[in-house]
């Protein structure tokens, strides 16, 4: 059974990236692994680990209201998004990759950052890249 | 009906792009547009023009063996392959873009080109970016 990975972040694009993610999961009957990466070590106190949570539950309600069944993993141990992704990729055989890209700059300019750029670069598989203003 | 567009370029990455949105075109039924961009001007002389023919020739033959019909369009109106694949995109409401990302530097590690960004940032649909040695 092929599997597809997607990156989420409870932010538009985390959603967007959700939404379309599900949405190939059921088009190729593909397992669905939702990673949310969380750092670890100090940073990680009490507060932010009820925060990441509550992220996760809101990615739960998404997947349940689309009808998709998924593993969510939360990743906590302190290696960036990118690595985290292209790890799992790589244990689960990945058919792609989906990741949200952000609007970053004070005039709403997309920039394509570092994270990006490098699961692009080195995954394993192709990777979609969705934007949270994107239509389909 | 759906479409899908994607970058053509004679080159291990062009054709793992153009495999990888066949596939993609047979599983939605979608309408595949394949684009290559020439540059005319000035340096769009008699020899480029037959080497661009020759270049379509493999992506056509491509195509037959893998059982998909497609539209394939030469573009030589001397805007870069970004902008193309863009206004095709908005023209036929792509449900996504295939692109190829390709090997650049000299120790062979993948740098992410101008056009690659700005095809990803500025496209009106997901982009789906395709390395040569992606397995899936």
């Amino acid at each position: 059974m092929t599997a597809i990975v997607v990156g989420y972040v409870p932010k538009p694009e985390g959603r967007a990236a959700l939404r379309r993610a599900a949405e190939e999961s059921k088009l190729r009957g593909a397992r669905l692994v939702v990673i949310n990466s969380a750092h670890g070590g100090r940073d990680h106190d009490g507060e932010e680990a009820a925060r990441a949570d509550a992220e996760l539950e809101q990615a739960r309600g998404q997947l349940a209201e689309a009808g998709v069944e998924a593993e969510v993993r939360q990743l906590v141990r302190g290696m960036d998004v990118a690595e985290d992704l292209i790890s799992v990729a790589e244990e689960t055989g990945a058919d792609f990759i989906v990741i949200g890209l952000r609007r970053r700059s004070p005039v709403g300019k997309l920039i394509l950052g570092s994270n990006a750029q490098r699961i692009l670069l080195d995954a394993p598989c192709p990777v979609l890249a969705v934007k949270a203003e994107d239509l389909g």
